[in-house]
Formats: structure tokens, sequence, C-alpha cells
């Protein structure tokens, strides 16, 4: 039994290609009651991505007249692309108790880190940088240029997991997911999170 | 894969009665990296428990002695008996990378706070007060006394779980004792325990 409570804003981030998606998925296989917010992007679709279930693939217009209008938590630019987090759903989910997981880059994640403060920030890294660029390089979908800007991009992220509240290494997919649904789990039963309703049910 | 690092001071406390010592065994059976900090009393042994196991069995004599050469990390005075944790193996062990468990009372669990900040507090309540008090007088072991000065502990401790890190409700005995393991697994992955380490494996 959880003591009632607003619902987890998780922030899962980490370096350029330590494989956040793959833990995403893996871990959304365990939970029923955890929603995903879908980011939006203008970068192209790739092979066996889906609109509205992998990303909002948008135009660059598009994109552009939605950071006018407000209507992103936190938005960043990368190789020529916007990614960002839509706004709306995100505090109705958690108001209404519900568990929102956001699967976003370091440069967004800063940004909700500031917006929103009583997000929990999961910082997801490699056993090893040498492992990452490993991982980048095998990847296979994107050429030499673009993986040398992913690898400066990592390295320049890596030492960002010090504003972090966890840190998981993703050295087998499988227990990277486990370990972030014991945070969650762990999450809920914080002090904080709970006690004035704490006071509430003992009395009852 | 843990990032290396100190083992955890796990604390389990919690009002008079809740049943820290059956979630604590629910526990045990489910991990095997984690020991227990048996604490020394001078109560009577109760059918079933076991000196060595349960606590260390002592005289009143003995124990004041113990408290005198400094050899408790904390010890408290319950109706007319002595209980404390003895201090040695506690700082060997968690040197060592080992996570212990303390299963103690409200009283001795605030002097480890002091001594030790960096434990991690993890406070057992009931769904509701009118459950404990039906657990203690359900108990059956002691007499109406003891049962009234039991329940009137329990009231005083209840506001306590403000001081703590978790907050962890045993409706049911195995969902309590998940939620703790959960709880000690997300520590291992906390930020602040493992940033050194982390920036040390990366550059491996």
């Amino acid at each position: 039994m959880n003591i009632k409570q607003k619902g987890l804003l998780i922030v899962l981030s980490g370096p350029s290609g330590v494989g956040k998606g793959t833990v995403r998925k893996e871990l959304f296989k365990h939970v029923d009651n955890l929603k995903y917010s879908i980011s939006m992007t203008t970068r192209p679709m790739r092979p066996g991505e889906e609109n509205g279930k992998d990303y909002y693939f948008v135009t660059k217009d598009e994109f552009i007249k939605r950071i006018e209008k407000g209507k992103f938590l936190e938005h960043a630019q990368f190789v020529g692309n916007f990614y960002g987090t839509p706004l709306d759903k995100i505090e109705d989910c958690i108001n209404n108790g519900d568990d929102m997981l956001l699967e976003i880059e370091v440069n967004g994640a800063t940004q909700v880190r500031h917006k929103l403060p009583e997000a929990v920030l999961i910082f997801l890294v490699p056993p090893s940088k040498k492992d990452l660029y490993e991982r980048l390089k095998s990847r296979g979908t994107e050429d030499e240029e673009v993986i040398q800007a992913r690898i400066q991009k990592a390295d320049s992220e890596f030492p960002e997991a010090r504003f972090y509240d966890y840190i998981v290494v993703n050295d087998k997919v499988e227990d990277a997911a486990k370990r972030i649904l014991e945070i969650i789990n762990a999450e809920h039963s914080k002090r904080i999170r709970v006690y004035d309703e704490y006071l509430k049910i003992l009395n009852k």
C-alpha cells in the first residue's frame, strides 16, 4: 500500500547513445501504472519507429510555432533537429496521482530540473566511456560526422550526472530497468512526499 | 551492476508493536548480501527466541558495564529493560562495502541519526492507529499494564516519522519487506553515494 500522493515525474536521461530508449522500453514491460511522455521531434523517422508512439514527428515550422506558444516543458536542438516535451497532459497526470516518465536529452533534463524541482532525475551511464563509443559506432544508422558529433556531445554530458538524484549503470538492459523500477517505488515511500497524508491516515 | 561504494547502514524503526521484527525476518528471506545487527537486551527471552539470534540476552550489570565502556552505537531503556546496538562490527561491515540492517526502537534510531547521518532511516507504520492497538492487544504475551505502556509509547512515537527518510506502511508483511528491499537497492544508485566512483569507472 502506497500512502496517497501526487504522481511522480521521472526524468530518464544520460549521455547520447547510452541506450535510454532501450532501457525505457524494457521498463515499460514491467509497469502498468506509469505513463510515458512522448516527445516531439523534427528529426527524420528511423526504420521501425512510429509517429505518436516513439515520437511525434513534426516539421520545423510546426515545432517553432509551438515554442512560441509556450507549449513545451523543455526543448532542445541537436545536430540540426529539435526535440521537446509537450507540456499539456504532464501536470494533469501528476496531479491525478499517476506517474509519468520522460526520456530526454541532458539539456532538456536541466530545464525540467529548474522548472519542476520535485522531479526524480535518473542519469543512465555506460559501464565505461569506451563501451559507449563502441555502441555509437556500431549503431550504423548515421554517418561518421554524426557519430563524431554524438561522441563529443556525450563527452560534454558525462559530468552533468552531478545534478541528478540517481546514477544507474546500463550494463544489462534488464538490470538497469529493474533498478529504475525500484527507484520509482522507493520514491513513493519518501517521507517528504507522504508525511502529511501519513498523519491523516493514522487517525482514521 | 552497482557502482562501488561503502555499505549502507539501514535503520528499521517504527512505533512499538508495528511489526518490525516480522517484517525484518521476511526481508531476510529475500536478501543474501545484507547483514543483521543483533541487538543486546536485558529483557527476558520470549518463547521461540534464541540468544545470539534474536537478541544477545545479558544481565543489567553486564549491560551497564558495556555502556560505561562506550560499546554501544545507541541504547535505550523501555519498561524497565535495556536495549542497545553493539558498536563493534558495524563500522567494519560498512567500510567493507557490506550493508547492515538495524532493527531498533525509535529512541535508538534518533541516536543513530545524530551519530551516523548517512544512515538510511525507514519508519514502519501501521495502516491506522486502531490497527496497531489491536495488534498490541492480541499479542497476548504481556499483561494489561504493559500493553497500556506500549500504546502510550506508540502514540508518542508516531510523529517521529518526520525525521526519517522513508515511511513504509506495514499492511502486508510481504509488501512492506519488498518495499524496504527496493529502498535499499535504490539507495545504492543515489548520485551522492556513487558520483566520485562513477568518474573513475568512466575513464577505465
